[in-house]
């Protein structure tokens, strides 16, 4: 029986979605839990990897498990009982045999939070990037929208990562202010690693007045990871959807 | 100098407001780091203790510290530098040598917090009480009605506590819906140890159709702790405002 889930979780104290030796994964802590339940271990796929710090409203995962064994809700509430606080099922779907989570998404829609104001947050500070200084959020929209398109993000990517091809195709790319939070929010094919908190570490530059919104054509143009500011952090970052 | 601080707490990991031995309290914590801003002990005492677990969104503090060391915007940027994430200084005002936190205040607002749907939030479960049956707000709005005015809170007050009346004024006390959200907010001269949280508790047996909103009155006649159900949880309360 082969297993869609929607997942939902707050990245802060976890290495990230992706198992990794002597870390706490996301990753590692849904298999640890489907190996309680079903008592064998059990591979999970992610559409794609989170960083460490980084969080997910909807993140998307598949696994494979015994058939007839338990049916799909009760896997759902099983997982959400053994499962730490800070990660949660929110929906579980029987699928296609051949369902690749990752293989198979057609785009995925990131969202950034900055909070844009004097004080810090005791209940916000794990969810955004404080900015005390004024940031003029009509050119970081400008400058957000000259992400739209085809373009190679070889200036973006995280250096030392391996990939086929920095190409990517950007379906959506637009700020928006709440009170005194500005939320970006991003759809693409696909996003490479620190992809899209380099991309967000650039706009703010705008924002404050240090650059124009012409550094955006100029980066994408150039290729080059050294121009471009160190990428914002990751707390500020939310997976919010995979479409398929 | 006597200065006032209004403070905005994560109560998630600390004992609650009051220093207590070998416990980590959000007082001991702003007093270490007073002490390490004048290099001298400086006590600090707030309107009112918050219990551990239960959060601020205005608890207000006073000191009195050497004069003419810092100015007192000086003092709030000084604390919010040396203090953790999760404790801010809002504000920080110059007061009259009297002031008195918790004597001088009229009333204190409270607000508690209820996720009301089937699924955990990842986000949220260090800040409401997760009830997954549904409640009847108009139920617990009815009950939270007749709490208004003067009353004998004996059954609600926490065993072994030693207070010299256990009469209390409330303001005001009700209940709104906001999406899955239920809150809670009520106002009164003063609190005692876990009353909301047994207020709170106690509605929600109503919310709940378990018992009508006559328990309420009887509660108070009665004046018997044991009659009234344990108080909720920590986590879902908020100090949200002391008045003066």
């Amino acid at each position: 029986m082969r297993i869609k889930l929607c997942l939902e979780y707050d990245g802060t104290n976890y290495s990230g979605w992706q198992w990794q030796v002597e870390q706490d994964s996301i990753q590692a802590r849904v298999e640890a839990a489907l190996e309680r339940l079903f008592g064998e271990r059990i591979r999970v796929h992610g559409a794609g990897r989170t960083d460490a710090g980084v969080h997910a409203l909807g993140q998307v995962a598949a696994l494979s498990a015994p058939p007839a064994r338990f049916a799909v809700g009760e896997v759902q509430r099983a997982l959400n009982a053994l499962l730490p606080d800070d990660i949660v099922v929110r929906d579980a779907v029987e699928v296609g045999e051949n369902f690749d989570p990752r293989r198979d998404a057609r785009s995925r829609v990131y969202e950034y939070h900055i909070l844009n104001q004097n004080l810090a947050s005791p209940f916000d500070y794990r969810y955004c990037w404080l900015i005390q200084e004024p940031l003029e959020r009509q050119a970081m929209d400008a400058a957000a929208r000259l992400f739209v398109g085809e373009h190679d993000f070889a200036a973006f990517r995280s250096l030392g990562s391996e990939i086929k091809t920095t190409v990517r195709h950007i379906y959506g790319s637009a700020w928006k202010r709440e009170g005194s939070r500005l939320l970006y929010r991003v759809e693409a094919n696909s996003f490479m690693r620190h992809m899209v908190r380099t991309m967000v570490a650039t706009m703010v530059e705008v924002g404050r007045g240090k650059v124009s919104s012409a550094i955006v054509p100029r980066l994408l143009a150039g290729r080059d990871r050294a121009q471009a500011p160190a990428a914002a952090p990751a707390r500020g970052l939310f997976l919010v959807e995979v479409c398929y």
